[in-house]
């Protein structure tokens, strides 16, 4: 990179670990000259438009290593799309700041906005590395084995699943639970990391990989039911119909849109309801209960991956050695290397942009209505060490003295 | 007691320590001859009257100690409220195996059972010590300061508010969270333990203990959405009108009843969507979210209170060793000592059994929309050591060099 600034900036849906990358992109820049300041843009790229930036040249290395285990967009986000006469203020407010280097944090839709100013900053032949740095819980980034964020928000929803199957244990019945992931179903396949015994649940996992048809759902809870006396079930939001019609809009009515045409999926509680009722009304199980996870899952305080925390905080790093090496304009691509170690490279943010990535067929069982074995070889190294594993009493059974009644 | 056998079950909803009391006991009993086997008893009272038991007298203690860190009853539990014919088929299941000490880990209603059971014991002059052992994430127990469950699950939700509220504040809006707690707030207001600065969430919350006014609701979000650009909502699932209805059961339709009487408010999103709905059509606000905590809140497996965990270990022992050195049929009282020491003393059954404890009204503040200080100091003893703590940026402003647009 030219001598210059870098500005650093978080963009979509927080997750766990983005300010790892934040931290470790912040620091990382303090041992190249060449990089004279480092700014945070407040709420990502709104935050450019609008100057709204904050010098973190000089943060407390203290400081920044408490904001770094602190749970989501320390910055501040965005749900900003920028189109192209936004993208051209992006860059004003850039060259107005003399900035060389502009780090991005955020998922697929960043990683687009990225690819238009770098293509107007190359235009204009004006001097700016752009990096664009993967987080999603989704984890449906293109060119990466798994995107940071995704391996805490699993580990969340595989510990909620093994409490809620012990619950359910103990007081058997139905139980639905809604996880995030509109387009990829990994986050609801890591429902099956919670399983470490023949007959734990969940019982049934529905991703949006496949198409949900009710009544072969009820078929399912029904046989499922009759094998364990009860059922645990995890549904992605993002659950549809043949024609690919989300449930979750079905019920929706007139449902709200975001910035990037995306319909709401959560934060509410009718999926989750309806499927509940339906159970209930045509299967006649007495007990039968919904959850939402909803943003539980992203932004909990107190349940992350170490696995996710360090390689979130190696590609900030990553981003700033790069940039200043002298990189063009890219994303970053994490690649698995035997079982269990990542590596980064530098991608065409074209690869990248705008593209979602789903569940390769082979993680998902024929039947559609649970994850295939491949699937767990895949997220087990992800989710950090120490995961909680749930124990049972081992007591024989006593005999009956009292006659039959 | 008289030498004989033990028994032991877990009544009512799961908590994440109901184990440790469990263990405890099982332990405990190992010290005393006269304990001639320890049984658990399947399902609570339903095990005891089916003869359901299995023998724990001589269970591995590395086993045990994995139960003890399991969240869940591991026994099983029942929604099974006994009247006076169901308790003396319990009272002759007991007798039959020559049981003479009977533990029952549950809440108030439990206790009530041990009330009947152990007056038909006297009745017919046999020799039985019948201790309720007390846990209730609802902590709505007389007589104590706290109930075993409560501090896990008030960490849980402190947790969880902490996250939602870093994740409200890098994508501003309304949030809503609905807590359980039927009759008792105190869950709800856990969620203030979240607070470490200035206008941190929950902005308002809002109990069981008060009228819920809907108009009231909506002007109180108005002005913290005006005061801060954005609002974070903790409301109890058992908020009701005037009347004393709760808004889910208007909601509810037909609802669903337990044997208890006590209508379903858990399991279903509905409330938090009725509210969100509500913001988003009266005050006009775009990014509203609805959240239902559910039944993570009680069982997730990673979140729990240390302080909890030795507590409900030590009531577990107490209960034994009280027994075994001949104390009549009771409930376990935690008492406060000073910042913070927690003792254990035996109380009559009937101070506890069927009752329910409310929030008291020096721990709501006067407008009825939040806790009031007196409350933290309460709970903050019993969320356990390490809370994590949320960190912000301290970085300057940087000065604009562009013109106003």
């Amino acid at each position: 990179m030219q001598r210059g600034k870098l500005v650093i900036a978080q963009g979509g849906g927080p997750t766990a670990v983005i300010n790892q990358s934040l931290v470790g992109a912040v620091l990382a820049a303090r041992a190249f000259p060449e990089i004279e300041a480092v700014y945070g843009a407040r709420h990502g790229v709104s935050g450019i438009v609008k100057e709204d930036f904050i010098d973190l040249t000089r943060e407390s290395v203290t400081n920044l290593e408490a904001v770094a285990i602190t749970p989501s967009s320390a910055l501040g986000s965005t749900r900003d799309k920028p189109d192209l006469a936004y993208c051209r203020r992006i860059l004003a407010a850039l060259k107005a700041h003399k900035v060389t280097a502009f780090l991005y944090i955020g998922g697929n839709d960043t990683s687009d906005t990225m690819r238009i100013v770098s293509e107007e900053a190359a235009k204009e032949g004006y001097g700016l590395c752009c990096i664009h740095v993967p987080k999603t819980i989704d984890n449906d980034l293109m060119e990466s084995d798994h995107a940071p964020g995704y391996p805490s928000s699993a580990r969340f929803v595989a510990q909620a699943f093994m409490g809620a199957d012990l619950d359910n244990r103990s007081l058997p019945g139905v139980y639905i639970a809604v996880v995030m992931g509109r387009h990829a179903g990994f986050l609801t396949a890591a429902s099956a990391a919670a399983r470490t015994r023949e007959g734990d649940g969940p019982h049934l996992i529905y991703l949006p990989e496949r198409v949900f048809d009710t009544e072969k759902f009820l078929g399912d809870v029904k046989t499922m039911q009759e094998r364990h006396g009860r059922c645990v079930i995890a549904v992605s939001e993002g659950i549809h119909d043949a024609d690919g019609t989300p449930l979750a809009v079905r019920l929706a009515g007139k449902a709200e849109k975001d910035a990037h045409g995306n319909v709401q999926l959560s934060g509410t509680g009718a999926l989750a309801d309806l499927l509940s009722g339906e159970v209930k009304a045509k299967l006649g199980i007495g007990r039968v209960r919904g959850d939402t996870f909803g943003y539980l899952q992203r932004s909990f305080f107190g349940c992350v991956s170490d696995v996710d925390q360090r390689e979130a905080r190696e590609i900030g790093e990553f981003a700033v050695r790069q940039a200043a090496g002298g990189a063009k304009s890219a994303s970053i691509a994490i690649l698995r290397v035997g079982d269990y170690k990542a590596e980064y490279r530098l991608v065409d943010l074209a690869k990248v942009a705008g593209k979602t990535k789903v569940m390769a067929d082979e993680f998902i069982a024929p039947a559609g209505n649970d994850i295939a074995p491949a699937f767990l070889n895949y997220v087990r190294p992800l989710l950090g060490s120490d995961l909680p594993k749930p124990a049972r009493l081992e007591g024989s059974a006593v005999a009956r003295v009292m006659k039959p009644a």
